[in-house]
């Protein structure tokens, strides 16, 4: 037990000093900021009766979610800040706002958390929300909480509770490129090197280290009627079973139309990795997983191409009760609810 | 470099039995939750145009900020709200919802988990806001992680620098009782339980591990015209450095009007410790700090005593630079901004 304070953070820098050592890197007070950073608390534009607050938090842990020695702070602070934004956007809401807790060790340079800030607010710009607060405290290891609040229009949220018994479930993008990334980046020294001098290794590090928070297409797929949806953080298996449980309903999903990264074709060729696996358990894609009434899969589809260029896969149908895979030779197998992890020790 | 999920926490309960577990115990949706903890992000009422939405976050470290060995997880979880809508309060605003991120080690237990959230929980109730979201993941030490949200009278948020030369400086309530506390629940094992079987010892221990947040006393203050305000978490010397600092102005405080815990006087007599210094750099309290224009402060103290039975004490002066102490005797010494651990080593 001892009080929170700034003297116990231990750091070359108090932390006033390293406050004030942020505050110099934060832009200015952007758009609907009353108050940010150094005050008790943040004061922000609040909505209108129109719109519904939409918040979000995640707590990103040394060791457990990312590696000092393996990670660039430029792009963990990147990507602290989009899987929350991944978040709001997948309740079809616009992000607005973003708080950040730090615990930092005390051999953590200045000059780290001042990279990590910049990635931070790279990605702030990115995807128009401010940066207006957050809080530093020492650690045993580096803890970085990340809190944004996003708006959408009242009672339009996209929820994962409204997927109807025939909807279709769609998915953006390609599955399984991130955790690809990760294989690269955990390859023995001669492999990732090899891995690196390739374009198709190089997309896949990037797809782990700078994912994309599909904002826009969200919006898209809400305009288009999804009944239901939300971000794949933890692998299509794993989070389509979630939302089937929020909506109180099965799904079967077609093995042969789930949108697995072209690039892991070439990485199954030189590291040992099964492509399919990779897109359904995969963690960190970040795409959306989506339901739709059969007649809207194609109107959605042609906007996502025509908006952003990026495909729509209609992987299978949502239907009463059962979490079922079918093969290409059309066999139906029940499809596991797991995450990457189960299934790589399975 | 692991990819974040639910299969990385490696509990007796995976993530989503936790999370199942934690939903049972968290209310039903409160007023204004239209999604809570479940999906994405949580989707709630926002504000009006006639309102500033409130933004706080704190991350309370396990090593740092408690122990388990001595904190209850009741206590533990009152306290990471509590310290959250102090700072909402501070700014007069009123606190609407909770986001809590929880980072375990392996070995809490979930009935350890449950009481944390039963204490967050009543703390909620006590403070009339709703607890709608958050994160678990693995970590190397328990990390608690708390954001609040408020709301204020658009443009009415009360910050720290606003605070005018002539205005006089006033604290509510008594000061260093939390790190009285502190001091009796780190005291040899006799000393301990001598203190614990007094009165005062055990108010002291309850000031530091059941802090109150000043909400409708802040609402009074800033109704009197309180020109800044902020509440003191790292004790009176320090927080009203950093109030001066924003403010940039000075201040002169005179020593024997703080407001010093009566019980540290008892304290004193069994336990080496210095009631004025414990006062003037113990942290959480989370007492008000405000400055009020000097005609103010009689119709404040007023309103605080009768609405509340809080006393107002009158501690200083806000000056043009400079940052001093009167001692009892008249003369003028410099304050030292430094909180309790710079104090205790000094």
């Amino acid at each position: 037990v001892e009080p929170a304070g700034p003297s116990h953070l231990g750091f070359p820098l108090g932390e006033d000093q390293l406050v004030a050592a942020i505050r110099k890197v934060l832009s200015a007070n952007g758009p609907g900021v009353a108050v940010g950073i150094g005050d008790d608390a943040a004061v922000v534009k609040g909505g209108t009766v129109l719109t519904d607050l939409v918040l979000t938090t995640d707590m990103l842990v040394e060791g457990v979610h990312f590696d000092r020695a393996l990670s660039a702070p430029r792009d963990l602070g990147h990507k602290a800040i989009v899987v929350n934004v991944s978040d709001v956007a997948a309740m079809a809401a616009s992000a607005r706002y973003a708080l950040v807790s730090l615990a930092l060790t005390p051999e953590v340079e200045p000059a780290w958390v001042m990279e990590l800030y910049g990635g931070m607010l790279t990605a702030c710009d990115e995807y128009a929300l401010s940066l207006v607060g957050g809080d530093l405290s020492r650690g045993g290891q580096v803890v970085i909480g990340v809190t944004v609040t996003g708006e959408v229009e009242r009672g339009r949220g996209v929820l994962r509770s409204g997927a109807q018994v025939g909807d279709r479930i769609v998915v953006t993008g390609f599955l399984g490129a991130s955790a690809g990334g990760l294989v690269v980046a955990r390859a023995p020294g001669a492999a990732r090197v090899a891995a690196l001098s390739t374009e198709w290794g190089r997309e896949l590090l990037r797809a782990h280290e700078r994912p994309v928070a599909r904002v826009g297409e969200a919006r898209s797929l809400a305009q288009a009627g999804a009944t239901a949806m939300m971000d794949i953080s933890d692998g299509l298996a794993k989070d389509l079973s979630r939302l089937c449980k929020e909506s109180r309903i099965g799904a079967r999903v077609e093995l042969a139309e789930v949108p697995v990264a072209p690039q892991l074709e070439e990485l199954a060729r030189v590291i040992r990795a099964n492509p399919l696996t990779l897109a359904l358990t995969g963690g960190e894609d970040y795409e959306l997983l989506a339901t739709l009434g059969p007649q809207s899969v194609a109107p959605a589809r042609a906007a996502l191409a025509e908006r952003f260029g990026v495909p729509l896969a209609d992987v299978g149908e949502i239907i009463e009760e059962g979490f079922l895979a079918v093969e290409p030779s059309g066999t139906e197998v029940p499809l596991e609810p797991k995450g990457w992890d189960h299934f790589e020790r399975g």
